[in-house]
């Protein structure tokens, strides 16, 4: 099944890619690095993207699927109460950045920072998959405030903005300091003065 | 006076590669993209710098600089309540943010999302830098709750660290969605819940 071979062959591109992006960045990741790490010979890049511009934007989506299916996993888990749901999200992802060491961040954090003016195209994905996310913890949220679980007082999407961007820079911030401080400090407050 | 040109030209190299470093990051900017908009002839750069890792280091450390003064200009500001000073310089840095159509975001918060795993010297000036403006924020935080303004139930460097990571995320975030919705989301939740 010629189809077959040549989709593994993409997703094992993409996959490797991913994990080089997120460690390096889009530009510094050379088309021929990741294809010497996947063993794919050289030059039949082109068959499986149109451009490296292309295969970002690939890299996006498989990686956009992964994490909206992980976060509902988490998100509309009805075992839990909602807030413990978004708590439990938290500490198990502080627990994958301890495995690699702080040392991939987030993707989308990632390209956001390094791409968000360099490429109108990017810019636009990234912006709705963050807003992806942003409705997913609002929705949980509202759901803590409709059960009694949360004071009503403010908006769930006004909170789920705080969350996402108190997240995301506690995330860059344990990459720089190589530590789970900052994220720690980050759940600390936010349950204790914020989802409370 | 020679050693007087000199100067000016490095700081000149230095400012123009800041602004480039801002908008693009560290790996997309070129040093003959650099010395073609300061108008300096091409392979004159080693003059004043050992290698671009040099050169970066020193756009940091001009921007650690003035970035240390100006912070120091609002949270030491005794005209005003300390509270009232941690909210001027969240409130200007979003009016500075808007005039450049929020495409620069923080140096720092760039320099560390892409440079943090590629380059330990980067990561380190990056931490210590993080680290002085964490200590700002909680000597701020600390008179507050020293003087009433501010209830003394929480750590002053937590809280510190928590708005430092906050206040990132909300610009990597205000970065990708061109708005500062996000800015402004995370001040009001700051002074709303965590800051009151």
């Amino acid at each position: 099944m010629p189809s077959m071979e040549k989709r593994d062959t993409r997703m094992e591109i993409i996959r490797i890619g991913t994990d080089l992006i997120s460690r390096q960045g889009f530009n510094a990741t050379g088309i021929d690095q990741i294809l010497k790490e996947a063993g794919v010979p050289k030059g039949s890049f082109y068959h499986y993207f149109k451009s490296k511009e292309d295969f970002g934007m690939a890299v996006l989506d498989v990686f956009a699927g992964k994490y909206s299916a992980m976060l509902d996993s988490y998100l509309l888990d009805e075992e839990l109460p909602p807030l413990s749901r978004l708590r439990r999200y938290l500490e198990r992802g502080i627990e994958a950045m301890e495995k690699t060491a702080f040392s991939k961040g987030c993707l989308a954090g990632n390209l956001g920072q390094e791409m968000a003016d360099q490429h109108e195209g990017f810019r636009q994905r990234l912006e709705e998959i963050f807003a992806s996310w942003q409705q997913k913890f609002g929705a949980c949220i509202a759901e803590a405030q409709a059960s009694g679980e949360l004071h009503p007082g403010q908006s769930p999407e006004v909170i789920a903005e705080f969350l996402l961007s108190g997240w995301e820079g506690a995330i860059l911030r344990a990459k720089v300091t190589k530590s789970p401080k900052p994220l720690h400090d980050f759940v600390e407050i936010l349950f204790s003065h914020v989802l409370k």
